[in-house]
């Protein structure tokens, strides 16, 4: 399995600032890696709320479940993440795992395991060994700061091949506030190996329900609009923690989601998601190309969605792309097959800004030569103008490529 | 691109028997390829009944709007099918290009073009220069002969790696009747081209209503049962026809799909349709195993098929069995994400007889090296009980394998 860094990765790593109320650290426990980080301690300060979404499998790992039911309280103290096993499959010795890893952590930093959030992320079905954490976790609790966020980034990686960060800073009232995020991703399942996760901290004083609504808006156009191969972890976890420290600051206790103070702090949260759901997508498995599908014209937004992930998820389309061939036939049949009101003769198809079809058929001035060249560029846009109605959506994926099927079949467990 | 056979091509071969009222004549037109058969005109007797079932592709191509519109009519007396170019996308020219081609059909045989259906295959998008066929379908209807189905089924193919052809004899009342069936496959598209094609023959008198009867009824569990790679053709099309020419043979006229006397027949019409359907999947793009997913105890059929279909287009679960890797993992994934009722708990796991998992939690007495001996055979089953109803299902596919991503993806049109 290469370990090179994708090449779609991002030039510019934001520095990362602190966010009162947390601190970090992380170890390497042996789970199943050797030679680097394996579990990261987040430590939050007391007032500290939380809010989450999680994946819609039917199958979810222990850790899902035990954080589903750690919501209700809205309080957090800690984040445990561990990555190298999933704890996904695991019956019910993987509930127990959970229990006492919790367990371990309260203890560690003396507080209740109700507060503590629980991610698992590796190999599905093996049961997680939680004594590994028994004295690593106190040692952490000691020794966490406020800094080293590439480094907690970098501690949750799986076959990820860079650590993904965001940062905003933003006024909430009249004090600056602050939002860091960091996700790892790979495939939406990574080879034998679970899950996207991703982590927001701020410093800004929401309540636990103003911050699951943001969660849930926000997901919608920026995780959930990214797709690496249509498949869906058993694991995906996004959790954001709200600290409050900013109230020293002066920033007003936000109780409502619909309070007009939150405007713009709204906007620096969905961008930090944004960024991290876009980086995730840049280090899909195998990826040599960032693929933007933009869809106009459709009945309903929630139709242009369900044709965006229709050409976002073929393997058809997807190693067209790898292949840098403007292959607009298969866009065509994958909106065909979308089942959404769709009237070919009034489709119209780009890539990366040259429309190549129109009105039902060829573009008579598209130069197959022009688009051709274009083809190699690392970002590609797919464009579908359906001409119905105003639904309109963008979803973010990578290319299919030989190194996809040798990362996730060559590869043996 | 790799000419090879696909390793998994029946060995057995039948020889395929003559079909009273059916003549049969190939030529190579031109339309793409070169120095190879690419047109196929099938001559069918007066009073031919047929029946058709389409892609459910909302940008269909003009040659599926030709048939769907024919059908009504309930009467055939030529198919002709090209290959190199699927007239699909194609706008008026592609509407105009069927009526053409059926206006010098029709001519050549002194019928109607209402009684001509059309089939093309090939790439999408390209004007069909239907003056071709001018001259040629003359020449095939004065040369058709009873004989000649291998050759009929090479002249339809595109990236298949060899013809598909299937027979089966059975007794409707007293007399023999014959059905013959030849199918085209490789990806639900191909390189660059489109379309599953599958022609169904039998002298049977059966009116097109029955006719119309077995056949949508007979593709759910055989046509409709087979994925490649999750993409649907904008040309996928299967049509019957029956000549009723073995009533002279004292074969009873059946008008209605109740009639008992058609239990047999239509055990035998399933029969090919399933023949021609596996042949499919085992000549998928860059296969090198054929996958069955057996699915039980689901709540219903229908769950159950969506949850066989959610393995089956996984490209984790696809990839993982080209690397003859048991990883039942991907399959958990693959159940949780089908949206359809599952209890992880209750979930048990088998590959080829083998069960890797039970009640949600790794066979305890699952033996690795055993089940990744098995791994290596061509013929891979998965099967996946979920305890929960009576559903069953079963659908077959292939893997995901290097080959598939180098045909789709560094083939340039």
């Amino acid at each position: 399995m290469s370990t090179a860094i994708s090449p779609l990765a991002p030039t510019n790593v934001p520095d990362m600032p602190r966010i009162a109320g947390v601190r970090l650290a992380t170890a390497a426990a042996g789970i199943r890696y050797k030679n680097r980080t394996d579990v990261l301690l987040a430590l939050l300060d007391k007032g500290t709320t939380v809010a989450g979404v999680f994946t819609k499998s039917k199958c979810p790992s222990a850790a899902v479940d035990w954080c589903r039911d750690r919501l209700k309280g809205g309080e957090a103290r800690a984040l445990v993440v561990n990555s190298g096993n999933a704890n996904a499959f695991t019956g019910k010795t993987g509930k127990q795992a959970t229990k006492l890893t919790a367990d371990i952590a309260a203890k560690a930093i003396d507080s209740k395991p109700a507060k503590i959030f629980l991610c698992s992320t590796g190999v599905i079905g093996e049961p997680l060994d939680a004594t590994k954490f028994d004295g690593v976790l106190a040692t952490l609790a000691q020794s966490a700061v406020p800094d080293g966020w590439n480094n907690a980034a970098r501690a949750i990686m799986t076959t990820d091949t860079f650590p993904k960060v965001a940062t905003a800073t933003v006024k909430l009232g009249k004090a600056k506030v602050r939002i860091n995020g960091m996700a790892k991703g790979a495939g939406m399942i990574a080879p034998d190996m679970a899950t996207m996760l991703a982590f927001i901290f701020t410093d800004a004083p929401l309540s636990s329900a103003v911050l699951q609504s943001l969660l849930k808006s926000g997901v919608e156009d920026t995780f959930n609009a990214v797709t690496i191969d249509g498949d869906t972890s058993t694991s995906d976890t996004l959790l954001a923690f709200a600290t409050g420290a900013a109230k020293e600051k002066g920033a007003p206790e936000i109780k409502r989601a619909s309070d007009p103070l939150l405007k713009e702090f709204t906007k620096a949260f969905y961008g930090v998601l944004a960024d991290l759901a876009e980086q995730v997508a840049r280090d899909g498995e195998g990826a040599r190309k960032l693929v933007e599908i933009i869809i106009e014209g459709a009945v309903s937004k929630k139709s242009a969605r369900k044709i965006a992930m229709s050409i976002a998820n073929s393997p058809l389309v997807k190693t067209a792309i790898a292949g840098e061939d403007a292959n607009w036939g298969r866009v065509v049949m994958a909106v065909g097959k979308a089942g959404e009101p769709a009237n070919r003769d009034k489709l119209a198809i780009s890539f990366n800004g040259i429309r190549v079809a129109t009105k039902g058929a060829r573009d008579p001035s598209y130069n197959e030569a022009e688009v051709s060249s274009l083809m190699k560029q690392p970002k590609i846009q797919i464009k579908v103008a359906l001409g119905l109605g105003k639904g309109s959506d963008r979803v973010l994926t990578c290319d299919l490529t030989k190194e996809y099927v040798v990362i996730n079949g060559d590869y043996r467990s």
